[in-house]
């Protein structure tokens, strides 16, 4: 397949201009670009500048304002209820990650709901900003309904992920960023542009059947819940989707389950809607609220250092631990570029030709 | 199968005279009976009266001490950590919990770790505390290590429970209490019981090699995680039952991973811990923290009418509600008694006679 790679720096520079372009203010221009492009760095290519002329539509829709005026609108030492004013998640979330921050610095955690957002790209982005805060991150959010639970056969849940991320000493931090279905929209396109099928347990098509082949996601199919069928536990992945959907959704007075506004912008969201936008949930636990940091970490750094040793079941297949993958993709495409596929690329130079922007440096 | 059937309030009565007779101050055997009872009550049979003599056994090695002095050695507004002093989780955990609960009532959340403590009995009666106060609850512990990551061969994890427990107005609770193993222990029991197999995805025999007889955990072998395999994403059952390891063992100060104590007294502990018992993590959100309880809760009913109405794969299997099956199974349990198979009937007969003490009333 013939990918393009771009220079980390160069493609952020030009986020930021197309997001300015588009009506951003300069720091959320920035902010928006920083979130973007960890994802391509980190290697969640479903998450970065693949997505950007999506939101470029939400923006023209008139669905993304991008000079939203954030607001608090509900508040105690610990917690907060953040109104984005249908701004992107990619600016609120940080915005309230860093509110959340701040009150786990005055009384040991601090928990944001956001109601009234867009997508916010990378949960890890937003978790992990309380890392060099010696704090627990924490994020999640609820996403336009692909995902039906256990038993069912309608799109009900979207893929609803899971951050934490805690520091360690000498170790790289652990960080788990996981969709609560069994496998990710991003796995399905890719077995899709490479012409593959999928496995079994992945995807059902329209009429609730079993379904090998990703294209049916496009024609009304369901990803199944982590667990893929009930005896696998899929409704423990069911059950976690639904904790994030009703921390992000209904704890914030945003939309949930099926009323989630879809990403795309030529499907409307539903005119039923029970809340505001799209919903997210971040925070922080201060690690010296509950022992030292020194501690912490030390053990931490034990911990890491114990599950990397696990007796593997191949001697070429060692456990991991969770972050390892996209911390060396970072570290490899921080030197080497970012490889867009044909179809991202080919969308970023429409960007630039319909914004009349400079191209994109290679 | 011979079963036994004895009134919940009768089994209650006999539970609280054996954690007396054991040393237990009356209020603390109380308490313990409550959670044990809970179980029973719920249908996790695995969790109740079935575990009682595996912790008078404890009690007998000294390795649960029935008079603890509980102490918080740590403290924020909103966080705290606690000394089990060698005491039963039964015990800590709903202490830990109030203290939560008086947290979240001050500063909008609470969040408390143990460490030094012992089996905590099923998460969901924790974290279910927070509900009458209009909080959500959160409750996770790990546990002995039965539970292998993704690609190891060797059990380095609990089946570290996760708990998450969210009011509603006139709709019951949403209760998710799940294993982050792909099959519970007590999933394998039954089928041991009943000398059938189990489904490929749940079991490794001690070589790492994929195992469907029931019998081969207690000869070595080893769960998996939710996901069942890294195609299904058992990465992320992984990940979230090394989450509960880090909130309960490593925040703590308990132990961890392959550290955590054996809850079986013919094993020792290592001698080589890096913390103090075992560990759990307590919580509470304040609803009214983020929004009006009356909303929330009016927005849960409606959460969970409309997913109880999803489009289901077949007519006669709806699609349930977290907590379902568990609230059903009480309501007929408080009325027609809690069955006991014919070995758990027996343990507490056994009870009764090597402590002089009557039996339980039939």
């Amino acid at each position: 397949m013939s990918t393009t790679t771009i220079n980390a720096t160069a493609l952020f520079d030009w986020v930021k201009m197309v997001f300015e372009h588009h009506g951003f203010p300069v720091d959320d221009a920035h902010q928006a670009a920083s979130v973007l492009l960890s994802a391509d760095l980190r290697g969640i290519d479903s998450h970065g500048v693949a997505r950007l002329s999506g939101y470029l539509r939400l923006i023209d829709k008139k669905r993304i304002n991008p000079r939203p005026s954030m607001s608090i609108i509900h508040e105690t030492p610990s917690t907060a209820t953040m109104d984005a004013d249908a701004g992107i998640g990619l600016v609120s979330a940080p915005a309230a990650m860093k509110i959340a921050i701040e009150k786990a610095k005055n009384v040991g955690s601090g928990w944001v709901a956001i109601q009234n957002s867009n997508h916010f790209g990378i949960a890890a982005y937003h978790a992990m900003m309380a890392l060099e805060h010696d704090m627990i991150g924490f994020a999640v959010t609820n996403a336009s309904p692909l995902v039906s639970p256990t038993f069912g056969a309608e799109r009900m849940l979207g893929t609803n992920p899971i951050c934490f991320a805690a520091p360690a000493l000498n170790q790289p931090p652990f960080v788990l960023d996981m969709a609560t279905s069994a496998a990710s929209n991003g796995k399905l396109e890719i077995a899709e542009r490479a012409n593959k099928s999928i496995p079994e347990g992945w995807l059902m098509d329209a009429q609730g059947n079993s379904s090998h082949n990703p294209s049916e996601l496009k024609q009304g199919g369901m990803l199944l819940t982590l667990g893929s069928d009930a005896e696998h536990g899929s409704y423990k992945g069911y059950g976690l989707s639904a904790v994030v959907d009703i921390l992000s959704g209904v704890l914030s007075g945003a939309n949930y389950g099926p009323w989630v506004p879809p990403f795309v912008a030529f499907l409307d969201p539903r005119e039923d809607q029970p809340g505001k936008g799209i919903g997210h949930f971040v925070g922080a636990w201060r690690i010296d609220g509950f022992r030292p940091a020194a501690a912490f970490k030390e053990n931490m750094d034990h911990w890491i250092q114990r599950f990397r040793e696990t007796s593997p079941q191949s001697s070429d297949n060692p456990v991991l631990i969770p972050g390892d993958k996209e911390r060396e993709q970072q570290a490899e495409r921080e030197i080497h570029g970012i490889p867009l596929v044909e179809s991202v690329w080919n969308d970023l130079q429409s960007i630039s030709k319909q914004c009349g922007l400079p191209l994109v440096n290679q």
